[in-house]
């Protein structure tokens, strides 16, 4: 599938992004050769999904060194080095991407002589980037095969090329379903308070032409109670060894509901998703956002604004999940953590 | 509880209401001698909560006699009688206490002569109003005795004097436990795609000088998780024979989540809200209400409008409940079940 616009893209110079948060009104791409300003991006949302600030993260690293490597002539660089990466990891502590794809360039960066420490760099970047698309792709061909006999589906977020930079995970294996099922028809979560489901996913699924149903993220026992959806497939930000996932605030609780009336419940995730350091879904770093998020809706008067819990994530508890569709294949809960404990054994990813 | 506010207001001859859609930003009273503007401001949700359109459908029934009966003489009466009871009770469907008021009426109007209809049905009406009011104070004082332990709540939606015409139901017993624990925090769900707990709740909280904490609907599985709240407390449109209960849609989400994480699960509810002639919630009428309220927040383009699935209930399971708090006593289920059972009997309720 040729997705017709690009979420991310490098120049050798700069790095361009279509600003998130302004969609679907506006279409507002925007550019920098500050890895600062990245880190703004990602952290405001304008540049966001797991695979997506993954790569925006590696290519933040490689203008880091461009900034500051010719001036430091590799002094002090380590001190500095260690400093920013620690900033760019955390621009948003949940994803785990992000940190494994500055992991990787730290790892290939050691194996070559300093000075050309910036050309390895973009060229992990670059792999970075290809990677996650050829996960997509592979993501969508496997999921669209275990998923060949729904055609009214739900989702949550967003997770299509805006979020990934490929043709997407859950979106990808949706994408895919479109090819068997002509009459598919999404049902996508509002995703409040941001809105990523009803502004990014439903413009996404109108570009593909596809069937899509708002709900109110309210709506969603109603939804399954009136048995409109035969399954619900999902992306993720951190997978655990438990095969628990951190996701985007909600997904407990489609995961959960979907478990009582007996709904697949499916996580589409590239392998850059699992974090092999951790046991536990508890153990993951839940991010909480600014309550302005929540109050741009209601314009409380000063006096009236209450407090506000606003995590980005929470946590879907591994007996929740029917399977996990990766780019190594399509796994339920305990062949996939031995998958996990292999690829962990092997040094592979993180 | 002195209640500063008054939601619902007769003078002998116009019904004054505050129109909640306004709330919280603007507190503006309307007052109408026409029984068509009360079904209106129903339906557009300025008067809402089960127990007070309750009330509001029965003070219109009086208007109506009032507009029709010097006219007709009685004649033609009965036709246009029941039709307008059929407009009224059908304003909105979910809620059955709208039924059971103007059921009330019909009763008490057939044991006297016509002549006197008009003066039966304020008298009934004041005595629905009334009621409800005491049906709140008795709500909130069981309530508080079974709640007494708890000190972090959750609710949903806006069961307070808003709703109820008097302290309340889920909100008058948290109201209570405010005598109790000082400390109380109460959690109230953003309640999309409306915000009646972002706007009412909140809203009458702060009047009650509680500390609030808003949550986005999408944040009830992490809040649960966090072991943020040691219970839930909620109201009910329309409670049935097997203990299931229609609520404002998203409290089976929470229902749900609660069961699964071993939080209790309260509903607070007049008994006029029980509809002796269902057995099961999935027998229910759910009303949809219309698209612009979930477009509002995102303004689409009208090329990108989606389909919106916009129900204003769902179903909470009687096996997600821990208790029924009613102004005739806490139950649970199976005590709850025989008291239903023996006020069909009776004939007490509809």
């Amino acid at each position: 599938m040729k997705v017709p616009y690009k979420p991310l893209d490098w120049d050798g110079h700069q790095l361009y992004w279509i600003d998130q948060t302004r969609l679907p009104t506006e279409m507002l791409v925007k550019s920098t050769t500050s890895y600062q300003e990245i880190i703004a991006a990602i952290k405001n949302l304008e540049i966001r999904g797991a695979p997506l600030i993954g790569i925006a993260a590696a290519y933040a690293v490689v203008l880091f060194l461009r900034e500051y490597y010719p001036k430091t002539i590799c002094k002090n660089l380590d001190t500095r080095w260690d400093e920013v990466l620690w900033e760019i990891g955390n621009a948003r502590p949940t994803a785990v991407n992000l940190f494994n794809a500055i992991k990787r360039i730290q790892r290939e960066i050691q194996k070559y002589p300093t000075k050309i420490a910036m050309d390895v760099a973009l060229d992990v970047a670059q792999k970075v980037q290809n990677d996650e698309v050829k996960a997509c792709d592979k993501i969508a061909t496997i999921g669209s095969k275990i998923c060949n006999q729904y055609s009214t589906i739900l989702t949550h977020c967003n997770t299509g090329p805006l979020a990934t930079g490929g043709v997407g995970t859950a979106l990808g294996v949706i994408y895919k379903l479109k090819n068997i099922h002509k009459n598919l028809e999404v049902y996508v979560t509002e995703t409040g308070p941001v809105g990523q489901g009803a502004r990014l996913t439903v413009w996404e699924l109108n570009q593909m032409g596809i069937s899509t149903t708002l709900v109110p993220d309210n709506a969603v026992g109603a939804l399954i109670q009136e048995r409109k959806i035969n399954a619900a497939i999902v992306g993720a930000d951190r997978i655990v060894k438990n095969g628990d996932v951190a996701n985007k605030v909600g997904t407990s609780n489609i995961a959960c509901l979907c478990k009582q009336f007996h709904i697949p419940f499916y996580i589409a995730a590239p392998m850059t998703s699992v974090d092999t350091s951790l046991s536990k879904g508890d153990e993951i770093p839940i991010e909480f956002r600014n309550e302005s998020e929540v109050f741009l809706k209601w314009a409380y008067p000063k006096h009236l604004q209450p407090k506000v819990f606003n995590p980005a994530f929470d946590i879907t508890f591994s007996k929740w999940v029917t399977g996990y569709i990766t780019d190594h294949g399509y796994f339920n809960l305990n062949d996939f953590k031995k998958h996990i404990k292999k690829i962990y054994l092997k040094g592979e990813v993180s």
